[in-house]
């Protein structure tokens, strides 16, 4: 291995683009949502709460998307014997809980973004909705 | 939806309406109470600790007064089969113990009471006291 | 003083708009922001990190943005002398820095808009360009 | 001296009659506070945060009862030169900031009251009311 790599990151520009595909699958379903993406390294990008959104659902959105910018895999690939062991070890930062997904561009993970406040299928599809804007995998 | 919107909060006076209704409550059946009073977005606006009440229960009040202003839900119906998960997620902000109530007035949600140190019921009976004392819905 | 007052908040179209125009004003000025967006009650409503911009900026947009939000008058009205001794007492959660500034809109305190990367005037500037699209006062 | 010894203690009836004094000279100024009771051992007896008042200043009064419930004197007693090192060795939670006043019964120092959210001269004058009704010297 060379000392640098070259990678791609999500800029602010994708990210702000989630947020608007994700405000309107929600407004579309009719459930207002806390919508969080992080980059690759777990910090945000950008965020928003959506009024009449339950307050505390920013804190698990926040979870699930650095639970999947971490595993690169869906927050429900979270093996369940082992997720009271590894929310304990990692200080509450993994949640199996639905809706948060990786957002993958060109085969290359660059971060993830959960959603909360609805119920998992509504999360899951609004987090969708934000990846398929992007051109993301789903 | 427009820039801004319409919504209703609870003043001082009502917080400590209910602060006086829930202490009158505890003193009636003789269980000393944690009673916290929190806003829509849960932030606390007004808590006593009865002398002789458990000094923990300070935390468990705060956290069922969160959920509850959070979800607009009574604490018990936080889902049974959830509980550690979302707990977890939510750095230890929701709690299905017995013992918080939204306040809802003329259908607006304004926040939460938690009260704790009793048993579930009569934590739930003080809350309901402090409730009533400002007409919210039971 | 009634039990419950009639007040307006901030809602997430009104903070996505200011997202909007702050990051168009950054752009033309050719200095990424990281902006934050909070409520009445200090809790982030929309945020985001504009690529390139300094990644701890982020806590200090918010700092800025929860001054704001308490005290209804800019980070630069915090008298001087006092700014290290508030900033003691209230965990680091109050700044004289140039960049935060509230969101007043027809009279009522909503919020507030932390702006941090560049310069004080930078972020001044970045800050007014979000207040302006959504009609608060300057 | 022996195993044991005798004391006294605020009661959360001793508490709430200060609060309620505190409100009513709040309102007489025309200045909305937040208002922190501790006990000797520095936890939180009652507290209020009127309409109106800076959120923050729930931190900054909360620190100031910490203060003056440990010292046993004012905040302002704090000698000047010595308070941002006193502040840091204690994680932030001693300030020289006037609205901090020692409970003092009988001779008995059983706690204190910290406000803020007005001048420092409205602050005191608030804490001193609240000491007045319960008897406490000023």
């Amino acid at each position: 291995m060379n000392y640098t790599a070259a990678t791609r990151v999500l800029t602010h520009v994708g990210a702000m683009e989630m947020l608007r595909a994700a405000i309107a699958k929600a407004e579309e379903i009719g459930q207002p949502q806390c919508i969080v993406i992080v980059d690759a390294a777990g910090d945000v990008v950008a965020e928003v709460r959506m009024t009449g959104a339950k307050f505390l659902s920013r804190k698990s959105a926040l979870t699930k998307a650095l639970t999947v910018a971490s595993a690169g895999t869906p927050t429900t690939a979270v093996p369940e014997g082992v997720r009271p062991a590894i929310a304990a070890a990692t200080g509450g930062r993994v949640t199996g809980l639905p809706g948060g997904l990786p957002i993958r561009i060109d085969g290359v993970l660059m971060g993830g973004i959960g959603v909360g406040s609805g119920t998992g299928d509504q999360d899951v599809a609004v987090a969708e909705a934000a990846l398929r804007a992007v051109g993301a995998a789903i």
